[in-house]
């Protein structure tokens, strides 16, 4: 697996990768669909991903556990070229900077940025600062002055209000962006992140579809932090009934869903804004299959981009576009929802135990229980052979 | 059971009841929290239901397969009283008539009522028309000249373009309201209506809530009429992968979810207009338990209201009128999408098989087989003695 | 000029055509930009209007003086074609029907029809009638089945709850629909309208501009039926202050902006959807240059539509269609709100006094007194020579 | 006048205030209703403004134009009690951080920060850390954890891209806040902004009006940068048309609208979210009397909030809140049209010439050739004796 990740543990930056783990599949969860290579956002041809993770227990005793995701529509041609892209907030409890001209344009024109909700600014305008750097064509910065930012609350591990990320962990995880696999779990932006009260992150699936004889695909990448542990199902199984030791909320009267959930999902269909607004409102369906109910304090936020038409930037002559028929777009509707699952189921999975300020600690979701889980509730699935 | 349904069939009015049967609990299928005293949205204490059930084959081969569900928020003070409400659309594919002063002003000043796609005209006026009959302090209809009505498409079975339903099923189904029982399935707005490519229709449950020490309900109502075979999923259990028998599309990669689902949500909790739209978009996840991917020819528009402050209606002096915390409304959100998801079971549930149009033949959900399946996957929960 | 209404007066259906008069720049009114041919919406290619009128005193007094008024962007062939659509409220007490479906898919499939508030209904489902009768490629109507339908509200003048609008007068006003000149004034939806407190009714301009050195048109219809006197302005002249004899409130206190504009904006620029909802927005920019505040009781709603990119309905195989980048847009903005302006003021010109029910008189705006007005305030522009 | 503006020239700051000069009507323009006491935003009791204006030339020879314009609804009460809010965006070519959980919260919790493009998240996660710092109920800062802050581009001028910003300002700004007068033009956030190609900035006015025989304030405060000459009206007047020197754009086909306005609602009438959002679209009226098309490149942001029911944070207990009558709000609609006129007129008037980056230079409105045209078209009214 190649390196997509950036660690910097006690101050020095590691080149290392996340530790390697099985995924959702591997573990027997059955799920619908056919996935991509890798079954990652990235399989969609051109879009990358970079983390800067920052794990740090500082000489004050303050505990840093938070970090930094980028994801590129179009790789490094996303300095010059937007797509067309969408959003839609599920329950608006969180920001996401970018989204007016997002709503009035129609286009994604640079990045999306994951962090946590205290160093959203500090992210936004280092976008703008890397872009001005880079130079080209549009050195003024004038198309990324409105960058996409945003947020979950890592504030129970993390010393969120210490603002630990700084310009130069924005500008890493830019830099660090590439195709191939993505690592999970306590990684990027999701390093403190928790779900459905076990430890979570960022996870990632995508999906293969046709319409019309024409192959297309469809990626997730999700940064979860929301939930709480009595409706948690997956894969149908009530798991969260049956899991009940290692809560945050020891009575379930207090639990609250106070987190959030971002959902990025990309495609290579050729889709208007107005159908990739419709593809950003799906992946609530597949929060509805983990149990969720969107709890007051989640910002449920899902933003959708077509690395098709990578010419559409327009302009006062008339540019020719492609688009499918909205009859024509099940097949991706059903390919989000079942993305986003996979995603999220992921995410649990990949993550792994933490330990954050204030002696706050934080259990990831046990493989062996939730093996035995799907096999009593006749969900469980002989996992492929490894790739 | 009270009867809350006009049946109209060959062309008489007949007084009597729909078919009484079991409901989704009485067959050991298990949902989340705790429901009311009947389990229907008229456990919200004022609202009623009236249903007109419009069977016939007529003399020249067209069959009618339609009616028309009102549900009044206050039952007959509706006329002179408003509640706070509001609506949100998961996929437009549909009409709710109405939705933009509910927008602005923050109020549904009349009932709600469900159709077929092709009758909402004329049962919009004749609301206007049955209002200014009435007479009293708004004689002119001016509160009620823009009503809600909003459809599911029921072509397969009926003959839709007969435009049978006349202004005075309107009346007759406004007249009909009732508190007490309501009787689902093949039943009012919801007469030909099919799910999952079951036969579908009216479905209705409710859930009990306490916040802040004070009990509250939550009454919700569909019209159900959305839904490919292999999506669906009851408690979490496969069934649409595991029923095959029966279903319209005979091939899958044809099968399209081109129907529609309404659900109204009613409460007597306490909240401002802001507020319902929060509720109002939480039967998204109920839909995505159930395995929706809310396809492209779906109509999924969701209402909600609260019957509390009865004197909201305003005026040049200030309004007094009660809320609650923001960060109280999770248990209201969480009893939404229990009680949508029990809603649709119970549609699906109470259904029974029709002939319509065209030799059109659509089966009801097979309950035997359903418990068989609850059983095998570990969900079956042995039925509480009968009420 | 070529008749384009249909007048019923005491029963009978006259051939003729509304009166013809001055328009507002015959009178001397500075606009600016410049104006289409016919300076109508029908100078945008293929859209056609048809008007419906209905004006009878019956036998037991009751006074109709209402209408259908009938836009077809693509003329006949708008029963296959659909055209990208987007709409916008700037004040939601109103009605419009089809709007969720227009935001949803981006497609306007239809006509779009104007009347009173109380014959929505009744106009929506004749036109899928129309549609089904119509026969050919969609003799479902399921293409046509959420009709397009809104209103004003004409109670003041005309018997509203006598419901006098028949399926027969939708039918004959999309029948009617031509290209070429448009009737303005008391016609059509607009027979019983008023704007700030002057006779109104219906009034369409048209604008000319260059995009990328290609010639665009921008055409407006509206029907127009807001504004309190007082606000009223015209070319930046004082108007309603000035001219403050034959008001419907004798005390400007009690002054309600109790009506509502319907706005209609045709071009044959190639916009995307999310571009049209943009266009869509920009009369409330006219409307402010007249006065308006947009009261509570207006129901301010715009519509707007392209009939470029005719083959745009979309499949499962990718279609073509061609966009302006959203740089290159101002000229249409600036042309939308000028021909907004323009429509309203046509409106006020051509409108003449109206007896109505319970002994009503609405006063049309003077001529001679807007001419000397807009000398004594340096605002008269010598009219071009007849055309 | 009591100093709200702090200046930091050259790297000093100086306690003196902005010049003070003639407002708009002092010099004649005739404007709708009556103001407050001060005429303007602070006119609601309780809100206060603070300015930072940094104007310093570099030893690099890099020109500083920008600053930091700080409104708390509720003055230093602000820390630990929210309003009732919201927002609407006319067109959204901007940033306004924390939008969607005004959307959903219908609260605005903090302060509304307005600055430049390059500069909104430096200052958003300053907000943040202030509040850390101020302690108290909410020491952790989580009600202020999606601070509002807005912008438009001041890149003509300023060298934006050198981020001169720093948190500090932000806090400066916060510490300013005071009632009383407000300084207008070159100041605050408004620094270096243009209006229709005159140097411009930060304008305010206000409104009494009477609901119900009770009076209540609207005041607005706008950061204004949007425009091009031609389309200029004042008062009714083509001050545009007539002023055509010193034009930024010597050729107006290449005119382009690429500022953005920002609009600052404030009112002591008790309404609700869903009220406030219809009082934050009124401003599009406002900016059509001005003659704005709201050009492509504008973001066009307008905000709203309440300072009536201190006690709404609301919790698990109902709370009970005020709210007047739909029907009653037609003078606080007309209201805030007025007062962003009049706002957006007193930033022109009150704003100086300004040598920015790269030579350029803005002038003002020449105010002895607007009092000319105001004769001219006989709309010049005499002003009051000063008060």
């Amino acid at each position: 697996m190649r390196c997509v990740s950036l660690i910097i543990i006690a101050g020095l930056m590691a080149g290392t990768c996340a530790a390697e783990g099985p995924r959702a599949r591997d573990l027997g969860v059955p799920f619908e669909g056919k996935p991509g290579a890798l079954n990652t956002i990235t399989d969609v041809a051109g879009v990358t991903v970079g983390h800067v993770t920052l794990i740090e227990d500082l000489a004050d005793g303050r505990k840093v556990r938070t970090g930094v995701t980028a994801i590129l529509p179009r790789g490094s041609a996303t300095k010059n070229s937007p797509v067309f892209g969408a959003w839609f907030p599920l329950n608006g409890n969180g920001e996401m900077t970018g989204t007016a001209w997002i709503d009035e344009s129609g286009y994604l024109e640079g990045p999306i940025m994951l962090t946590n909700t205290h160093s959203v600014g500090v992210v936004r305008d280092a976008v703008i600062a890397w872009r001005v750097r880079a130079g080209g064509p549009d050195k003024s910065g004038y198309w990324w002055s409105l960058p996409v930012v945003t947020e979950t609350d890592d504030s129970y591990l993390n010393d969120m209000n210490g603002f630990h990320v700084r310009p130069v962990h924005a500008a890493q995880a830019l830099d660090a962006a590439a195709t191939g696999a993505v690592a999970e779990g306590n990684v990027g932006g999701g390093t403190g992140m928790i779900c459905h009260e076990f430890k979570c992150g960022i996870g990632t699936a995508s999906r293969r579809v046709t319409v019309g004889g024409v192959a297309y695909l469809v990626g997730v990448l999700v940064q979860a932090n929301y939930g709480i542990r009595d409706t948690l199902r997956i894969a149908g199984v009530p798991v969260g009934q049956q899991l009940r030791d290692h809560r945050i909320y020891a009575d379930p009267a207090l639990a609250r869903d106070s987190g959030s959930i971002i959902v990025v999902v990309a495609t290579d269909a050729p889709l208007l804004p107005h159908q990739l607004k419709r593809i950003a409102s799906r992946p609530a369906l597949g929060l509805g299959r983990m149990g969720s109910f969107a709890g007051n304090g989640s910002g449920d936020f899902f933003v959708a981009f077509s690395t098709a038409n990578a010419q559409a930037s327009g302009g006062a002559a008339p540019a020719t576009v492609t688009m499918l028929g909205n009859d024509a777009l099940d097949p991706l509707f059903e390919a989000t929802v079942q993305a986003t699952e996979e995603s999220i189921v992921n995410a649990l999975v990949a993550a792994r135990d933490m330990q954050g300020r204030d002696g706050h600690y934080v259990n990831a979701l046990p493989h062996a229980e939730l093996v035995s889980l799907l096999k009593q509730y006749g969900r469980f699935v002989k996992p492929a052979a490894p790739r």
